[in-house]
């Protein structure tokens, strides 16, 4: 009935291949799927073999090419770094798109930036893969949990280090090791300080406090320790008092706020934090995330589910660009069923 | 800026009341709470005393001059009960006015007439605090889990007996013990009937299998078995063997679909369950409820949360009020930070 949507996608890595199977797949999904069509896809290697998932999109080397094409209308950003994304982003919003990015690292350090030129625009950008991976945390954020004053978000927002610790834990393994072994899983970089050292969390609890308070927080002034100098023993007596050792992301609201009117009334934190075994997030294992938010009125709710992965990730990018798509038909989206 | 949105509120019970204390108190929640405003409020005893809590807001006991009210742009249903709230319903949609309900008896009944006259008269019918309580389900599962092919929706979507089995598991008191203290607690009902025979969770597994698959589930074809024949020493049995008994909700996607072309490819049951102690929905203890919901790609995601209560509920329906209010400024709502 409607004209399709057209997505240009930058990136064509594992969450990219993820979205373009979905798209390329409606089957069985949500009935807008059906209205997005992939126009273009940026790629790093144009002779690279692929799969056959792409069958009506042109592929490139050249990015600009994607944001600038007439007949994309959503840029979706899964190259991930700082830049060119950064200046890709910008020219998308200047050419009147709407976005949607995985990049938490990006939005953490720039965010205010792009949100303040899509507001000038009229256009959106969307982050919900940007924390927690496929788990619905921006969207209910910003939209469900409206109507509360939000106290406190604290959660497990790195899968990476969450292995490893639900590993030392379970099975006494030392930390260099199961780190190894994250390594060959994939779960972890050859470089691990971004996980480790708990930079990526504090990139993500950076999002999810701009988003909980409304605040403009200053990523480098999050005091952030990670969890290379835990050993097996700190983790083994924790759990033996009750506790489990989770690296947790906080921001809460202080209460009453600072004299000083420069300081920001919140307390932002990453860091190894001993969690009560009948804790929500002490179950939390392996490389699943959980996000916890507690407000007024809403008591506590909470979040679970896979925290990184092609799938989960590539899920939530969907979910931004069907939210654009359906903007334009948002009657029928809300009364889907019943 | 801009023009308020009128409001009326069928019901002042503990949820409107709930809704309006929101609604009064605008600071430090989502900025739009600021452009919403209550216009009337329909009462069953107008003579009895109440908080000062409504400023402007006429009171009457008549909720058809709610629905007719020019200036009410939003009805908001939580009188609950199939009757008058259907005929209310379907007069506001008429008069093409939008529809927030918490009334999960009726949507699991009525809802599929009730999106039909919705979709025909160009309004929206939002139904967030029907499950669940104050945990986004219903908004996620149509918008964020969107990219999804659903296959699973299971749950713990009645609070009243997860408190009971909750309690019979942990201290092993008796049924009937339990649920004497639960009816004390303001948990159960005099008559529990509706919880503990689970039909208040079928009614809520019907409305997420209808928005999770897009079929139309007939209410009155789920096997539904409650708790009330489960004594203390099944429960400790299966917690020796190492499981839990939660009364769970179920709706999955049966693979191969049936022959017969007239069956739903669903299987949809509420009754008491095993759930290994290592599961996600083990641990939900109390009033919580929680959803678990796998797809594909993203795997196995869980909304975990409180599933009753004035509070939560009222913050349930304040997101569809929100969201309703926010469509016309759907822009301003998404860039909102950062």
């Amino acid at each position: 009935m409607s004209k399709k949507v057209g997505v240009g996608l930058l990136g064509l890595g594992t969450v990219g291949s993820g979205v373009a199977s979905i798209l390329e797949n409606p089957e069985n999904r949500h009935p807008l799927v059906n209205d997005i069509q992939i126009i273009q896809v940026a790629v790093r290697d144009l002779s690279r073999k692929r799969s056959s998932e792409l069958t009506n999109a042109t592929l490139t080397d050249n990015p600009q090419s994607v944001v600038d094409d007439p007949k994309v209308a959503v840029v979706v950003e899964v190259m991930g770094g700082i830049e060119p994304a950064r200046t890709l982003i910008m020219r998308a919003i200047s050419a009147g798109k709407s976005v949607v990015t995985a990049n938490k690292a990006l939005i953490a350090r720039h965010g205010e930036e792009i949100a303040t030129a899509a507001n000038a625009a009229g256009v959106y950008v969307l982050i919900e893969a940007a924390v927690g991976g496929g788990i619905p945390i921006i969207e209910p954020l910003k939209q469900s949990l409206g109507g509360n004053k939000i106290n406190k978000v604290s959660g497990i927002i790195n899968g990476t280090t969450n292995y490893i610790l639900s590993r030392m834990a379970n099975e006494g393994v030392p930390y260099t090791d199961v780190l190894t072994k994250a390594q060959e899983l994939g779960y972890a970089e050859a470089d691990p300080a971004a996980d480790v050292e708990g930079f990526d969390a504090a990139d993500k609890i950076a999002i999810l406090s701009g988003l909980a308070f409304g605040g403009s927080i200053k990523r480098s002034e999050i005091p952030t320790q990670g969890i290379t100098k835990l050993q097996s023993r700190d983790v083994d007596f924790a759990k033996r008092l009750g506790y489990a050792v989770k690296l947790l992301a906080i921001s809460e609201r202080l209460d009453p706020s600072p004299q000083d009117s420069n300081s920001l009334p919140l307390a932002v934190r990453v860091k190894p934090t001993l969690v009560p075994l009948n804790h929500p997030l002490a179950g939390v294992d392996g490389v699943n995330n959980a996000i916890l938010v507690e407000g007024d009125p809403i008591g506590q709710v909470m979040f679970y589910g896979p925290g990184a992965g092609a799938g989960p990730t590539a899920s939530a990018v969907v979910a931004d660009i069907l939210n654009i798509a359906g903007i334009g038909q948002t009657q029928k989206k809300h009364n889907r069923k019943p």
